[in-house]
């Protein structure tokens, strides 16, 4: 909270006041939460939408998609926050309908185990497996609060030194949707925003803060988003080509704290045509509250 | 390659000649090979034998678990490799009679997508579930030979230097089975292996050489072995209790060279009763080969 002043939530209200803004959104009555709600259909079966909303270029961002998937989980199984799950990417989803089924594995006094898999259906009305998902659940709140962490929070300039999408050049501009960029407040440390000048770093490191355009707070499924939201470190590595994430874990540590989040993310091998992305996430209390390491394609361009 | 003369598989060929110890075991048939064999019954269907040859205390490795498993996947998916592996795990496997079930998810032209469920049966002969598993296989051997990684392997000394059981104190004998140190070739960093003489370095980090103890190369099967074969970081955090996975993941980024490899462990985050294990595989031709992430609880002693 030492840094709420030059957090962007701080300086809202003033400018709220002058422009006659909204107030900002709140957890469970957002755009985020109407766009991952499910809709339970049967035992363990869900309807979901999936909106255009949060699409990159012709991609449905897999943090969002993740969220949709980790939603149903916590109504299927009896914890409500996901405290590890991964996803594997099988196929490309599509902007509409989508189903999710689960299966509770396992039910423990304080872990339950459940898979999910998101469907959707071809042209022709047959089947198709988006996403594949494995996580154990627990309670946040029954942690106990012993910290004992050596991790530092990451080094950024104040939200106001750092770089918004309006300030990206037209090098940096991508054709199809930008979408997902309207709801986000994604401020990068221009130390690691080369890439969008034609002067990457050649260090596979990305920085930035984070938040929702409407103002909605972090809570744990808004995290799965905000670990796939940042530019692939590839950018910065110089490879401007498509990263499909082919999977994904992350892990809940902690519940986040109101305000805006900070996002650490790196590549230390980039081989093979692969290369992982590991991201740290840290609330405005300086409590280090996800971690997520995926395993990405680089394609060329 | 530089490093050879440093090196057990090096120092082996002129002890074996003295005390005429027997060739080193091959991959395909040594013990691991053995004891991670899975027997065909029927489509995706899987026999194994868990062996007491790889437990500590009254628990049956993890890695070793996981290598039964992706061996498993290896014979049901067209593809050989694990590229990515995420094991959920449920309940404290026995030594014994298991079955592994295999769903195939989806087959691509560089990458197929499996499950696998390992089952074993309670004394009333109900069916319980250990472990779950989801996968993405490919073909090491189809990547490209680009290498843009900047990881460095870790600093540890020669291993004439480093510390194996043989050298443990009595101090840090564990109660129960310690089979499995018979069967690893593993020699710790001393500067990471306080916690044996109760002067533990306050730091989440553990570094070792690793080997089969008969001389078997590595290979993917037991990569996954080798990122859950270290004492847990937690004892250098000063923590001795029991430190259960949770939840393992295991990116296989290239095939490994023969002879040792290097493994370095780092916990970051120990909060909330649980803590990450990051593991990363150096092989002796300084290719990173493989990076693990575990979800893991401290457990109170």
């Amino acid at each position: 909270m030492a840094q709420a002043a030059q957090t962007p939530r701080a300086a809202q209200p003033a400018r709220a006041a002058q422009t006659e803004q909204p107030a900002p959104a709140t957890i469970g009555n957002s755009e985020f939460d109407r766009d991952t709600a499910v809709v339970r259909r049967g035992p363990g079966l869900y309807d979901a939408q999936l909106s255009e909303g949060w699409t990159i270029i012709e991609a449905v961002n897999g943090g969002y998609l993740l969220a949709i998937l980790g939603r149903a989980l916590g109504e299927a199984l009896p914890h409500p926050d996901p405290f590890t799950i991964t996803a594997h990417y099988l196929t490309a989803s599509r902007p509409g309908p989508a189903e999710v089924r689960t299966e509770t594995v396992r039910t423990g006094r304080t872990l339950s185990t459940g898979s999910a898999s998101l469907i959707q259906r071809n042209e022709d009305g047959s089947e198709v497996e988006r996403i594949r998902v494995t996580a154990h659940y627990g309670d946040l709140d029954d942690l106990p609060d012993d910290v004992r962490t050596t991790a530092k929070p990451p080094a950024i300039p104040p939200y106001e030194h750092c770089l918004g999408a309006d300030a990206a050049p037209d090098a940096a501009l991508i054709p199809g949707s930008s979408a997902i960029t309207d709801r986000l407040d994604l401020r990068l440390d221009p130390a690691t925003a080369g890439w969008a000048v034609g002067a990457p770093s050649g260090r596979g490191e990305m920085r930035a803060w984070f938040g929702l355009a409407d103002g909605r707070d972090a809570d744990p499924l808004s995290l799965l988003l905000a670990v796939d939201a940042l530019p692939p470190t590839a950018f910065e590595l110089g490879l401007m080509g498509w990263v499909p994430t082919t999977e994904l874990t992350v892990h809940v540590r902690c519940r986040p704290a109101p305000g805006p989040l900070r996002i650490a993310i790196s590549t230390r091998n980039l081989a093979g045509g692969f290369l992982e992305e590991d991201a740290e996430v840290w609330d405005s209390q300086d409590r280090l509250v996800a971690q997520s390491r995926q395993l990405a394609r680089a394609l060329p361009v």
